[in-house]
């Protein structure tokens, strides 16, 4: 089920969605490692995609984050957006999504997953719908059903999850509210 | 009163304000959220930003910083530019912005903001002035009056308080002390 | 035996190394050196360079780090990437490269070295591989076998990992794993 | 004496220096100002400026820091390039820069400033020599004889050095243990 690629057939396997999944490094940050001599981590997230998580989940969409390595500014920041689905450490990114999609009830073709590394193809594959950076790997780029323009950690989760609701048609809907009323 | 991006209209609106408030995050900020592991939250801002608002309230507009996230951080760069008017953790913009120019007796039309994202929409719209960062949302750069070539936290905001001195006929002035007399 | 540029003449040298070693700053970072007042030194590593020096080290590729400045940050990055071969605070790189060929019982040839700046250029010359990041000083590049695309700490190291094993015939075999069956 | 931004002109004003300032925020840092939550400040210098700036003492040039804002991370950048010649929370950066010429006995003619914002203008205005990141203020860029291709706290002042070093004839000597015996 790897991704076209193809933007009329991401939208059509974006418009089923009903759970998506993000990984962390690359994705929702622009991949910077931040050690202190101390062995504290700091990640930087962007503003931009706290509001698109929100309206995700506002439009009834499950937000996960399955990510490889673990750290606690992770969980910070999942707790301030409202995130409850919380995989850190996970060895096995397919296995985990499909237990959680197997306790929610969700088919694979209703969930989607993005991701920025090789590492993430199998879980990729495995969902209806995929999204990589525009900065993301290279071999990531040609699977994934949607290539976003913004980088990681710059805005390229708003604007999968933009993509999202704008192919379930329910975009302008999210944004009305923030319009002059003669645009609406 | 959104703005058309006209940029005649962008200076003739820019030349009446009296009061111009700004949001931090992608806007002072590039819009990167660092957090530590231990909660502890970091903000990047520019140097250039910093002369630019010194001058704006130089030349007596009363300078505003409106944002929906809480930091101490932004207390402590707000506090080192001057800067009196700081309303953090605002659920409505728009509702805050209008209590404060009641209380200073100023019509919205002698207003502005610059934000970056939807949210910042309304309170954009309903002031007679509005900008916003060249990497801000799509949206918010079709309705701003004025969109600036340099980014959020790169010197953005710089670029704003520059365009209305201009449009008010007082950056030469503001700039002379630090020309050559043959230039001023 | 300083590198050509010459892409064949990259390729031919990258399929004998049985070493690989990496400077930090401007490499494995983006060069940036930030310090806190309080004298703590913290550094930004690339998540996916990791997945590229595992691969390598998997594929039988001794990795070492060889870098002239000196932090306990660079410890944990290279704990945590299995990489046990680390030399900080090196005055002569050449040096301690020598030396460290000889205990392994590998001659030059075998051997490859990736930095940013001049004084990387001697230990660069007598290895029979070398690369520098798309930032890397000017002369460095012109004496580099290969400059990446991508730029220091924003996956240049994971660009040179992958030309050696591409080099080598075992990039697809290191790739498979994550690939659908169809394309292996 | 201004800089005319011709670059014949720019060497030879850079050949008759003798000492060679440089502002902090936004020339040996990319303009960022980190604050956390608790007050402390992070600044993040360059890798490839650390070597240019000892290039240039070793030359026989003096370098100085002369900077209007004041923090501790600054001293300790200092204390490890060996410049013993640091100005902070310099207000007047003109009248700082004559009174250390003065002591030196250096005229100004031999004295270099490098900044980028408005407020370095007069300094640089009276200096023999003056330069510029690629990402300075504009007006800065039009005053000064030499604006770098590299931007802050990104090698810009790296450039300079090299610039300075080429300028004098020294640059090749300088680099000269770096290549091999045939290229030198």
């Amino acid at each position: 089920m790897a991704g076209s690629g193809d933007q009329h057939d991401a939208r059509a396997r974006a418009s089923r969605l009903r759970v998506m999944a993000f990984d962390v490094d690359g994705v929702l940050t622009d991949g910077s490692l931040f050690y202190t001599d101390e062995g504290i981590e700091l990640k930087a997230f962007h503003t931009l995609d706290g509001h698109g998580l929100k309206m995700l989940q506002k439009a009834g969409i499950v937000v996960a984050i399955i990510t490889g390595r673990r750290a606690r500014c992770v969980e910070l920041r999942a707790h301030n957006l409202g995130i409850q689905h919380l995989y850190q450490g996970v060895g096995d990114k397919l296995a985990v999504m499909t237990a959680f999609l197997s306790g929610l009830g969700v088919g694979a073709e209703a969930a989607g997953y993005m991701g920025d590394d090789v590492l993430d193809l199998p879980v990729m594959a495995a969902c209806g719908f995929s999204a990589t950076p525009g900065d993301g790997h290279p071999l990531v780029q040609n699977h994934a059903a949607l290539t976003t323009v913004r980088h990681g950690g710059r805005g390229a989760v708003r604007e999968v999850c933009e993509f999202i609701l704008d192919a379930r048609g329910e975009l302008a809907a999210a944004l009305a509210p923030y319009l002059p009323a003669a645009e609406r």
